[in-house]
């Protein structure tokens, strides 16, 4: 078995006719060069070497009727399977694809002799890959969690079955066509001249801040939900915001949508439990955490010097933006 | 009966702990200022006067075990109601609340004797509200619908049932919470200096051309559903887009995310069978279209001239900042 490297070139997701063509299907799963991308509740295959990406297994030994077309490479067709679903379909699974290293906690690596890779928690994964991967690692990700949570069909109850390679779920009784589920959440910075405002959840560690975050609620504008997750979570009331960069996060299915936002009025006060402090940092204190190496993150466990998001996450992204402006 | 108009006042979500309080949400509807928004297969119902707003009905007449909590306006707590599912809790009913007018049909529109009301199809109805009142309209539908089309639970396929009145449902069985779903669509147009590309679905009236736009495929950014949706449908490479604008568009739970994009390569070539026809307009063209009042649509059946989509979609709304920028 030779994992083969995702080659970089931007993979055709093949989201059109063809994926309602059986016999294309077909001919995808029995093509030489199929591969699949492998996870499982304990997270990610990658290859086993210095510089990891993501492993791409031959179909055949990955195995799975249930595999999932991603889309095609320069090689040939790519598919995602669940490690856990494969070996034991009709079982009962976690609702995540592993979710290892989210809160904090040491990164999950298991070797697997077996295949010849390691397998890496989510989160371990989005920050050892290069960016192309990342890229594949997250719709492999956000897919196969979409079907661990939609086996049934969420207005009948009746099971519901892959189509379309993957992207859709039908119910056998009807034909009602199901589409995986993507959670847009906005992430925004409150701005007031040379200071931003940034909160703290109870999880997190020693010293870390920032950027606030909520769920886009039922019929709501992005610019909507901003100003109402900052009012709600800080009592703080904020103007026009304006987009900056978004990013997926699949775990389980969650689009990150950034902005920044002028403060207006109010000084922040935590009004909901989800946070245990918000407060203004000033441009020096946000450009001293942003000059920190990460390694350097164990030994600082004062609360009383900041800690930025990881530079895999999009708060830091927002965050260097606005350090850059 | 008084049908209350919303008084424009942003409406409190209270998307939080309030919810979680059983003696908090029955204080909600047994409140005496407690009213709904009600609406269901033929329509929302809107105040039968001439400049129609939301009607908001006493709860008590609206009725329905299953009202849903939108949050709290100046006056009180004010509901959602499925008049549909209120009167046949158990029965099928359709998988949306009242899409009339969605692709150009006449518009719908009942009067409710009953109710001193007058039922208005969605899009009739965005149309015809002022902008506060269209939030309010969009956030009822998008709940009623999320509602409608989640009874049943899609990972073990239990019956769900309703929780924090309205905003999750849960499983009796496990506990697990179900929130309510929002698809973001990318919609965009490709600029190249004075020239815009604009795309045509088969179904539009006569004339009509718009932005392309596209589900965004889980685990990708919105900046990479852009250029995706865009290759697929017409075969032109973009550039780096430039987000403008966001409006959510519950038909059931879209959240329509608003961008342009640079022409980098390629001429349009329709290559999905979404679109009949995908060209390129030019500025004059675009600004010669955008002075035609949309009343004088039904007269102007040549294929030749230009009509761009209503001035409540955020299609139209792109045009103009283009036109303007």
């Amino acid at each position: 078995m030779e994992p083969t490297a995702f080659t970089g070139a931007p993979l055709d997701r093949a989201a059109d006719e063809r994926r309602r063509d059986p016999d294309w299907l077909a001919a995808q799963r029995d093509h030489p060069a199929a591969r699949a991308v492998l996870a499982g509740s304990g997270g990610l295959h990658l290859t086993d070497g210095g510089s990891p990406r993501v492993a791409l297994l031959p179909l055949s030994e990955a195995g799975g009727d249930g595999a999932l077309l991603l889309g095609i490479d320069a090689e040939g067709p790519v598919f995602a399977v669940d490690e856990d679903l494969a070996q034991a379909p009709a079982g009962r699974v976690p609702p995540m694809v592993g979710a290892g290293g989210m809160r904090g906690e040491p990164p999950e690596r298991t070797a697997s002799a077996q295949r010849g890779t390691r397998v890496v928690g989510q989160r371990e994964a989005a920050g050892a890959l290069p960016r192309t991967e990342g890229g594949l690692a997250a719709y492999a990700t956000a897919l196969l969690n979409w079907h661990r949570r939609h086996r049934f069909r969420a207005n009948c109850g009746s099971p519901s079955e892959i189509a379309e390679g993957g992207l859709v779920r039908t119910c056998p009784a009807c034909g009602a066509e199901h589409h995986p589920r993507t959670d847009p959440v906005v992430i925004m910075l409150v701005e007031d001249g040379d200071r931003v405002l940034l909160g703290r959840q109870p999880i997190w560690p020693t010293g870390r801040y920032s950027a606030l975050a909520g769920f886009v609620e039922p019929g709501e504008s992005l610019e909507e939900a901003v100003a109402r997750e900052v009012a709600e979570e800080t009592q703080v009331t904020v103007g026009p915001p304006r987009y900056l960069a978004s990013q997926p996060w699949p775990f389980p299915a969650s689009l990150m949508l950034g902005f920044v936002a002028p403060w207006v009025s109010g000084e922040p006060t935590v009004a909901d439990s989800e946070l245990e402090d918000a407060r203004w940092f000033t441009r020096a204190e946000v450009a001293e955490a942003a000059r920190e190496d990460e390694d350097d993150w164990a030994d600082a466990s004062s609360p009383d010097v900041l800690r930025l998001p990881p530079r895999l996450a999009i708060a830091r992204r927002l965050v260097d933006i606005w350090l850059d402006a």
